[in-house]
């Protein structure tokens, strides 16, 4: 549910291994079994469930998932929100998170909004150091009331200087459209990108924004932020050109120093994109003959 | 979350073990670790929560859990709707459940509405199948949309015979304190009681609440159902007179084919007590001295 640009936050619904209740494993050398349950509760024996889930094939192949289903949002409502600063920004993500439950709740820094500032729908001023995209979602009542409240509340919060809910589906579209043109269009700054996913406690975000504009600064690098800030899921993307060797050591340096402040700041360091062949020493598949290998 | 009498529906809210992030873990041999992590995304690793939450002492001692929090919602309103028919009562189940998201729905047989029926706020008529108590959470402003919803269309379905909603929280906890009276009163019967927690996917509830009115009747005790109809959770209760040898026998004749049907319903032996000195083999507490012996 959580994973991926436009999911919604796990701060309401949860994330994704939530709602796997069973599915069927396999193994070359030992045939298949089918651990978990198909009712929504079960407390008879090891739940296997989330130890498989993001295992990544190294603990065999998956190859029926059943899964937990939830109705269909009826409504949704969306909210741009311009910051002046990060850490109000940060701030103001733990207070709506205190009162209300969004189903997004997304964060873009100053770099991130440069590169999109043509296709958002509002004027930026030149001062703005963060975007926040906050959406309800529920019944059409449910979310017009809790919608006017959310308007109301933001509106009073310290370094909001423009809150712009989107009057249709369509304008929250476009809100989306540019939220997800960040990736692509950044390959206009330089023309490789190393995309990282870490995870920081919500409160550090600023730390953790203001670490990779110190890198950026240092290592003469393009480094931007955008992400799920309800989740502290931040997503620091590091803009390079890999034929340039002084531009790929700086990278590497910047890497290694963005993973050690997440982990100072008590994070992590994937929360959606998995470690897939980054660690391939623990992968048992990739010394097996095909089909095995993933 | 879900867990206990009165708590909230997995339905809405998912199981205890979701909210679970990170705990820290002893082993009398091999000292202690914290899996899991702080943060609400993580994907670096294996996940070993779920395997650990319900193992109930068999792979360590948890000392410390890190969970989840959700706010308080606002606003609940309760529903009490009586029923002619389990078969009604479980077909409701399925149409509400894809129309509403309630945070609890619970039900009670014929047996255990005749064990409550003097603590019940309103006059059950003596053909009354089952009680459904439905309850929805949220904002005032979204319960009070939603309740109005969910009363009309309660009011149009088959064999719904009466729909009360509580006029207030003193309302509300009158009817959770007859739903919570059920076990205790249920001595007033026969002295003793086996208490089983099975789960059956919601669309097998008449037929398991079926199985348990044959077994009363073939082996002359007393057994009734009631539960959380929403999760298919269904705590069927065996009354019986520990000193009578032919009751006692009969009981676990009764619990072994309850057991039988549940298996064969696709279902699990338990939603959420667990199997603790129940299977006695795989726990290696046991033989360990004191302190690591539950």
């Amino acid at each position: 549910m959580a994973e991926g640009a436009g999911g919604p936050s796990a701060v309401k619904y949860g994330v994704t291994r939530d709602y796997v209740k069973a599915w069927r494993w396999c193994w070359p050398t030992a045939g298949s079994f089918t651990p978990g349950w198909r009712t929504d509760k079960g407390v008879v024996g090891y739940d296997l469930t989330r130890l498989f889930v993001g295992s990544e094939g190294t603990l065999g192949i998956i190859t029926k998932i059943i899964l937990r289903l939830i109705p269909q949002p009826k409504a949704k409502q969306t909210f741009l929100v311009l910051m002046d600063s990060m850490a109000q920004a940060a701030a103001l993500v733990a207070k709506v998170l205190a009162r209300f439950t969004p189903c997004t709740l997304e964060f873009m820094d100053r770099t991130a909004i440069g590169i999109v500032r043509d296709q958002l729908p509002v004027a930026v001023p030149a001062g703005t150091a963060a975007i926040l995209l906050v959406e309800l979602d529920g019944t059409a009542v449910a979310v017009a009331s809790e919608g006017a409240d959310l308007q109301a509340f933001l509106l009073g919060q310290p370094g909001v200087n423009l809150v712009r809910q989107a009057a249709d589906s369509a304008e929250a579209e476009g809100l989306w459209a540019a939220r997800r043109a960040i990736s692509p269009a950044a390959f206009s700054l330089r023309p490789h990108k190393m995309s990282e996913d870490v995870v920081v406690p919500r409160t550090k975000i600023p730390d953790l924004v203001a670490c990779a504009e110190g890198l950026a600064q240092e290592l003469r690098l393009v480094v931007f932020c955008f992400g799920h800030a309800g989740d502290g899921n931040i997503h620091v993307n590091i803009m390079l050109d890999r034929a340039d060797p002084s531009q790929l050591a700086n990278a590497e340096i910047a890497k290694e120093r963005l993973f050690a402040k997440v982990i100072e700041l008590g994070g992590t360091l994937s929360g959606e994109h998995g470690v897939g062949i980054t660690s391939p020493a623990i992968c048992p598949w990739r010394s097996m003959p095909l089909p095995w290998r993933p």
